[in-house]
């Protein structure tokens, strides 16, 4: 019964990068895309704990274990152009051959049926070797650093600018932007490091608490986050100075948000947007009150219920007071993270009392197959992607919120492991930038194909009652077919890989959700797979939201012509049974 | 937020039937075949309640409701060869431009997020309109009636009896057959219905307890019961007397399992094999004890939690009379209705004393990719059955199990609905039957299309820790990662019609699954999507156990060469990155 014939002792932890250029290394450019992209998953760049092959959100993975991304690395270099290898949960179980409009690879991690599926069962059967976490894009091999959430946080702030500035908070000569306000949030790892410059990019000012050092030190390198204060004392002064001021300012202090949040409360400190971004969705990694930075992995490892019944109560004093802001009428919502139940376990009556981002901000976007658009240079040439931001500024120049973020991300934002870019597009777009992204391939103008995909949080992808799918107009928040329709649809439209996930972003058993990647290789038939899959992956976020009831969402399908059968009326000719 | 835009008013219960012959109602074969097939599951000869478009299995349903109905029956008459129609629990939410390889249909019915999967949840989901029961083949278009399971039955019998031979119950003259013995069982509905053909087609005697007189009718109606007696006593004196005789005779008997076989155990009768299919795995539809099977309805409706409590109380009589029995020497089983958890939550400490089906007798099958291959005529024409009748005797003559299978059916199986047959078949053995039957449409030997299937339950296809995954070698019961991929390779291998369900057999929370449907239409693109379905899809049966360990699985993909890359050295020429 041994989960390891070839042996592992022969697979030993590594640094791992992305080969740059264009020599192939597999038989060709969609296997050649998911090799690449699988390495760069575990770039030291882009990666949280490569050695271990976390790639971020908490342990997030990219592979099982390194026996298991062997045997990946091994069967892409020989994958031939009509087979398909299926991965289950970050393992490589087997090898078949489909068509040449198949994707080259199936993926479906950590999914247990729905009695089974808690964080316990889970971490027993991840511990006998039997699935892994794939969190969003880490068990997917797309994802591409902070800059990947960058842009959601980057449009979610900038909608709580507007709503700041229609309730009056922001006077008139803010302009929609977040100059003069203070913003309070908690995590700087992987998805949370983005926030700082995301608020400040907005204009705003932002204290970010966060327990572990290094991560810090990690924003600060990166310039995502602008200082580091000694104290919260000194936190608060430089933010009230830069506040005054109007002028742009992150800081980072060093702390348990359990603790910060509220002390900064009791101060009655003049906040106007609070928010979070611990990973509250793993109670075990987020931080009790009572316990060292410097002692808790040991602690977690001698008594992990304990550590969880604490991490709760502890996140129930956290969100206390981000309620009390709530109620001196700051702006307040749930970044994504589960903090609000987690919360309400560990004893927290209104913990629901202020709403996630998603109804609050994001799924008006939704509505019109809005999401996050994603592409990597596989060339490794950070020309490739000045092009491609050229080519789509050239497509959308009357999209002003796309064009600044265009333009703030080439000077802003730093690669992490192969060049990308990112940004939110929706249906009847993408697909026109991918064929053109295919253009520039095949004319040369860029290096080498480009890769394009995007997070699983997105309009027809997810079903996740704590975040995307909170709070829908008719009630559907916990209906799971539509992830699983997009997955099978993604399929269908000939993408390179498309995978299925269980718990990512909020955890297992609150989520399922699909990605998909499709590679730009200049090829005619990369460009028929780019119009399916480019055009179908946002129409069934159109769909999904028709069939919920929003408005929005009918008059795009109705305006780009979404077409959805329950709408249409009996048919001419048709036959009735 | 209206659910139902086309007015619902306009769509009636009504009897439906599907069309014979060669004249298309829609632009193509495969569309032709998922319109037929729908229309074929609510064909009163096929569906329990075809009013409710309830196919069988409590309350697994064809479509949501009827506007739905005639909102799938429009869009697949005017659906083109590369568009595929969305299917969301039973309703049309889109069609989406594909390509010619892709699947025509695509459905997922009944996903919940895992922490929202109860029944409960599912009714109050249910009671708004918004998802529907799929049961396995009710939602996905390929029920064919009791014929369904009575092959499984027929097989689980067989293997049943060559047990008791072994174990010496039964003398060397048996060979192998049920002659002399007697089995004990309940429930005659859609699924429970075939179990006293399958045991007197293996020479046994059987006493079937069931409550609903007019199951008992039906059953007698299609000559898969032989007799009904007048009460217990009666149904004793007759099964003593078959006993006594070796000859075959299933009787039935009207009366509360819960009461019943408890009675049975009480007076000692020596009974040789014990199993149930009552509808356990929904516990509304399970009669508890006391209440009249003519109030039943009435009651459910006017109080549901206490209904759902005193039948799992019932439920624990009754398996506390089995584990008796067990006790007494009997071979004793669950068989797939989740009977043995209810009467757990009932209150019965050793309800888990005996097997599931699947690890006692069908697993060595699922590692040989074994699975329960089904086809239909879309002519309507019973003589196209035995032309494919003839072509499995040809292609197989050496498989006497099976060869005696298709002999027996030919004269005792009634059809419902559309002629059709199943046999088990396993990897290597499907596409070549499906690639004959390709030729014999081609050639006119069979006049139209054959529709070629199978149940969710199958080897490769299914997470269902209390039935088709209970007890896996490396204790991978729950993880569902495994259907998921079955369903997506069906997606990528060019299945007509594919599904993802939740919930099929042993009730939500408690299984995934999936079902592919392809169609033999003569034409090349069908032979070649056909070679890959029937190919691919078996072949994630052997993986999945080849995966769990078994050795009959590893043998299997040795011997017929299925790749599995951790099983696979370093490849020559590979790159190391
Ligand atoms: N909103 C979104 O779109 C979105 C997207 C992805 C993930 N998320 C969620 O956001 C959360 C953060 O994701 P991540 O990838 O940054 O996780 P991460 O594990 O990389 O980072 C979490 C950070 O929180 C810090 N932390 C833990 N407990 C703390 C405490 N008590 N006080 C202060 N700091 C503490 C950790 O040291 C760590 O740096 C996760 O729950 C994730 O699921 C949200
Ligand atoms: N083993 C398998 O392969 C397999 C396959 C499919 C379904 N099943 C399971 O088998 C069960 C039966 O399926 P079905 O489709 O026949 O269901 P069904 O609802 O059509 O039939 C169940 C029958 O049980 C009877 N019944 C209910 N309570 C009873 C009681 N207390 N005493 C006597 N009879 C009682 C009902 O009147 C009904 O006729 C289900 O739980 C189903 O999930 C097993």
């Amino acid at each position: 019964m041994s989960h390891s014939p070839v042996d592992s002792h022969s697979s030993h932890p590594r640094t791992v990068t992305a080969p740059r250029g264009t020599t192939l290394h597999a038989r060709g450019w969609p296997q050649e895309a998911a090799l690449r992209m699988l390495q760069n998953n575990l770039d030291p760049e882009v990666a949280e704990h490569p050695q271990d092959l976390v790639v971020y959100g908490g342990s997030g993975r990219a592979a099982r274990d390194w026996s298991s991304f062997d045997a990946l690395v091994r069967t892409l270099t020989t994958l031939a152009g009509d087979e398909t290898m299926l991965v289950q949960s970050g393992r490589p179980v087997g090898v078949l051959r489909t068509d040449e409009w198949a994707p080259r690879v199936l993926i479906a991690n950590s999914h247990l049926v729905p009695d089974w599926a808690t964080w316990e069962e889970f971490r027993r059967l991840e511990a006998l070797g039997l699935t892994m976490y794939g969190q969003m894009t880490a068990g997917s091999w797309i994802y591409i650093g902070t800059q990947g959430i960058l842009q959601g946080t980057y449009e979610t702030f900038a909608a709580v600018a507007a709503r700041l500035a229609e309730r009056g908070v922001t006077p008139p000569e803010s302009s929609g932007s977040l100059a003069g306000t203070l913003t309070v949030t908690a995590g700087l790892g992987g998805m949370g490091g983005a926030q700082p410059l995301a608020v400040t990019m907005n204009g705003g000012v932002v204290i970010c608490v966060e327990c572990d050092e290094s991560r810090i030190r990690r924003r600060l390198d990166h310039r995502y986050l602008d200082v580091r204060a000694d104290s919260v004392d000194h936190a608060l002064r430089l933010a009230e100075e830069a506040v005054r001021a109007r002028r742009p300012l992150s800081v980072g202090v060093l702390g348990n948000a359990a603790e910060v949040v509220p002390a900064l409360l009791a101060r009655s400190v003049p906040v106007d947007v609070v928010t979070d971004q611990t990973s509250a969705h793993d109670p075990l990694m987020y931080l009790p009150l009572g316990v060292a930075f410097d002692d808790w992995a040991a602690e977690r490892a001698r008594d992990p219920e304990g550590l969880v019944e604490r991490a709760r109560e502890s996140m129930a004093r956290h969100v206390e007071a981000m309620v009390g802001f709530l109620d001196a009428g700051a702006e307040v919502f749930d970044y994504g993270n589960s903090i609000r139940d987690e919360a309400r376990k560990g004893g927290l009556t209104r913990a629901f009392a202020f709403p996630g981002f998603v109804p609050a901000y994001i799924r008006p976007l939704f509505c019109e197959g809005k999401g996050p658009f994603r592409w990597v240079a596989l060339s490794g040439d950070p020309a490739d992607i000045a092009r491609t931001d050229k080519a789509v500024l050239e497509l959308f120049p009357d999209n002003e919120p796309l064009v600044r973020w265009i333009r703030l991300a080439g000077e802003r934002v730093h690669f992490q492991g192969l060049p990308a870019r990112i940004c939110w597009l929706g249906y009847g777009e993408r697909d026109r930038a991918g064929l053109r992204f295919n253009e520039l391939v095949a004319s040369g103008e860029v290096t080498a194909p480009i890769v394009i995909g995007r997070d699983h949080l997105d309009a027809g992808s997810v079903a996740s009652p704590y975040r995307e799918t909170e709070a829908m107009a008719d009630g559907s928040d916990a209906i799971a077919d539509w992830p699983l329709l997009n997955a099978m649809v993604n399929v269908a439209s000939g993408a390179a890989w498309v995978s299925l996930h269980h718990g990512g972003g909020v955890g297992i058993g609150r989520s399922i959700h699909a990605g998909q990647v499709t590679v730009a290789d200049g090829t005619p038939l990369a460009a028929r797979k780019l119009a399916r899959v480019l055009g179908n992956d946002p129409a069934t976020g159109v769909i999904r939201h028709v069939d919920a009831g929003y408005e929005r969402a009918e008059e795009t399908a109705r305006r780009l012509g979404v077409r959805t059968p329950m709408r249409e009326g009996p048919v001419e000719g048709s036959v009735q049974p």
